[in-house]
């Protein structure tokens, strides 16, 4: 952990080249007002949806981003900037995110082109928040959607994250929990995140309790002495059969049992009829260790007897697609003399000019029919619109500002409900073999092709 | 970024079940002393060895972790530990990692099995950092382990991390640069491990910096005016060859130029022949754009003429292999009984007991030829042990503690020299035919065996 106190906020927490075009635009007194929008390119190959979440921490970071005299004294003394004058050092000092934010809530379903948010500011402020705000909205984005599927497979049942050691540093895993809840866990093992966000959290005991124990059943004892009996105890460290006999032999009905390796499906239906046959109908059968969303499909479809799944690597890395295409592009510029639509049209990587809005559309029973991206001053009718403004002049509006307990558990709301209003082949787990409809407007695709003339005129 | 502050160093920072176990020893009065160790079951296909990195955190978070009376009033809320008394909550009110650590130094090339940390303290404690711990050396050695590829790869050119915006959140961006500096990056693209570590700093301009000029030109020669001529220009924006012309035509030498799409390959040859014509010989070329080790040795091997690479997001997330199988166990275990050895029997997660030493040996001309896993008192002849005391009684020995700097330059000269000694089959990007050997030593092997013996007539 590196970040502490101040570093959290910093304003170095960027890519140089950020701070070299700012100090650029300071330096030749370009003080236009842009407009860049962040988006996915394209969804991975393993995912039909995915799922908004991490708006709550970049906004935090907006709100609190400053540069320290010791990070202005570093940059004074890097060679790059040894022929910068004082006037960009002067505004590091007084920098302060001062912009205008829109965005999609967290836990809202979104496709590739959509923009998640929309910042516009002055361009320097722009460019110096752009590699944090990628960042935290890319690793949310992809753990949250990842969940959607671990859940999704769960059907119903409860899914714990249990990823932490595994997550990309200490911070990761708090985040990826986060992440995760929005996505439609029930809770986390991290016990930062369960207190920071008040996220439910799971957790009894590992092999290393077992292994303290000379005896097992004197473990499984101890532990249901101190936690007064409504424990689940871990019964894969030696054998599982004679660990539940253990479990039954001492009389003692525990919450439940957690099987961590082995022969899943088998054990928990071995397990079942056992725990049933003592009378014990209560005791759950929870399952984790190297879990996803298609080993807890199978398991649940051969008949596995499990009433929830701790989920850990595999979601906490998104391990099957660990990064997502995510971009930041200046789509408008205005200065003195006046708008500019700005767009790039590289076969591979082509963006849209403008500042735009997501619209999206629903038939009679409330099911999303298709989505149109089109200019913010657009009317799209009977369609509901996706970016919200969230921040003004560098402050969080009121709808984004309540307690992060409450923020998370609405953001896991919006998934839940959207979930249900998503085509059944997007929900699934299987590549959709027809992607969910999203096109861009009319309008919007005019004006693309009028920038891209303009272009093409000033640039041969 | 949710942590900030004391938050840092949260004992909250940890899955759930290492709290209630410590409960468990606590309330039980188990006040063993365990030795646990760190270690990476498998590779993953695509890497023939690890290099650790991310030990200094670590020291770092053990010497300063504690609880927060706000903290252990969140815990007394919880469910879980409603039954549970007082004595714990005084515990973590008094609790300070009072432990002894061994570890393989930062930039120390070391393969599965191998313990590259050894914690020996009070249970509970040895428990409640486990999962900091497993995070924190987990993400920068996958990190140092793929920056190793790429760095090879490059064959000597610079490499430049470039990822810190698909990293896995804030953090984890300025631990991928520092990781993968260690792995032989020649540095970052993040500013804010620049700084803090004193990491060399890498970056120029964006495509928006020209989208932001209605003119090319105008861009390349503003750029140049502010930082005094020796700056790199982004050249594809809109078109490579118009781009270079206009270089050339301002009569400015820069310090080079980026390509960062398009046909790098056939790109890079046509512009160092027109700067060689220009007689511009001194201008290098960069490359970045979904770079990965497989592709700079593509563009290498086909005659690219690029003199840098900036390498993102494969990178910063360690794509093709974003985790490993890095556990924790519980080898060893002394109480008022005495000492007891402990490990996994289960057949695909085997452990081996006792306090381990990892030996290497190296032939006449310097080469490793071999690795001995063997316990801590053995001698291996004519053998470098890896293991050294880094911290005793919770606090970090002197070699351990100079400042980040220091440590991080050190550790990637660790790596480097190492790297010249391993086999070139195992240095390669291609899988390894042969692994590199790596053996228990007959002690170890028969201690494991009495151990497992023990272990039947107890549990059965």
């Amino acid at each position: 952990m590196v970040m502490r106190g101040e570093g959290a906020t910093s304003g170095l927490l960027t890519d140089l080249y950020e701070l070299t075009m700012a100090a650029g635009y300071v330096q030749k007194h370009m003080d236009a007002l842009a407009t860049f929008e962040l988006f996915v390119r394209q969804l991975p190959a393993q995912r039909n949806y995915l799922v908004a979440a991490g708006l709550e921490q970049t906004l935090e970071f907006l709100e609190r981003v400053r540069f320290s005299s010791d990070e202005i004294a570093y940059l004074r003394g890097l060679p790059t900037f040894q022929h910068v004058g004082k006037e960009f050092f002067d505004y590091l000092a007084d920098f302060r995110f001062s912009g205008d934010v829109w965005a999609i809530p967290e836990g809202t379903i979104f496709f590739p082109g959509e923009p998640v948010l929309r910042v516009t500011a002055p361009i320097g402020e722009a460019q110096i928040v752009e590699t944090s705000l990628l960042s935290t909205i890319h690793f949310q984005t992809l753990i949250a959607s990842k969940a959607a599927r671990v859940t999704t497979a769960a059907a119903g049942r409860i899914v714990a994250e249990f990823g932490s050691r595994r997550a990309h540093g200490v911070e990761a895993s708090v985040l990826a929990a986060r992440a995760a809840f929005i996505g439609g866990c029930a809770g986390t093992s991290n016990t930062y995140a369960g207190h920071r966000f008040g996220i439910p959290v799971y957790g009894t005991q590992a092999h290393s309790w077992i292994m303290a124990h000379e005896d097992e059943s004197e473990a499984f004892a101890n532990f249901l002495d101190v936690f007064s009996g409504k424990s689940t105890l871990l019964v894969d460290t030696y054998d599982v059969h004679a660990a539940v006999e253990k479990i039954i032999a001492l009389g003692r009905e525990p919450g439940g049992i957690r099987l961590d390796s082995g022969d899943v499906l088998s054990d928990s239906r071995w397990a079942r009829a056992r725990l049933d046959g003592a009378g014990w109908h209560d005791v759950q059968i929870f399952a984790s260790g190297d879990l996803d969303e298609h080993r807890i499909a199978a398991l649940l479809r051969d008949g596995a007897q499990i009433d929830g799944f701790g989920v850990g690597t595999a979601l906490s890395t998104s391990a099957d697609a660990p990064h997502l295409g995510v971009i930041y592009k200046l789509a408008e510029i205005t200065d003195a003399n006046g708008i500019r639509m700005t767009a790039k049209y590289s076969e591979a990587k082509k963006t849209f000019p403008g500042r735009k809005q997501v619209s999206r559309r629903s038939d009679s029973r409330g099911s999303y029919v298709g989505d149109v991206i089109a200019l913010e001053d657009e009317r799209i009718d009977a369609a509901q619109p996706l970016l919200v403004p969230v921040m003004q002049e560098g402050k969080r509006l009121a709808a984004t500002s309540q307690p992060s307990n409450v923020h998370v558990r609405e953001a896991q709301q919006r998934f839940v409900a959207a979930r249900e209003h998503l085509p059944q082949h997007i929900v699934a787990l299987e590549p959709a073999a027809e992607p969910y409809p999203v096109k861009y407007s009319a309008r919007l695709e005019e004006l693309s092709e009028a920038t891209r003339r303009a272009l093409v005129q000033t640039t041969s």
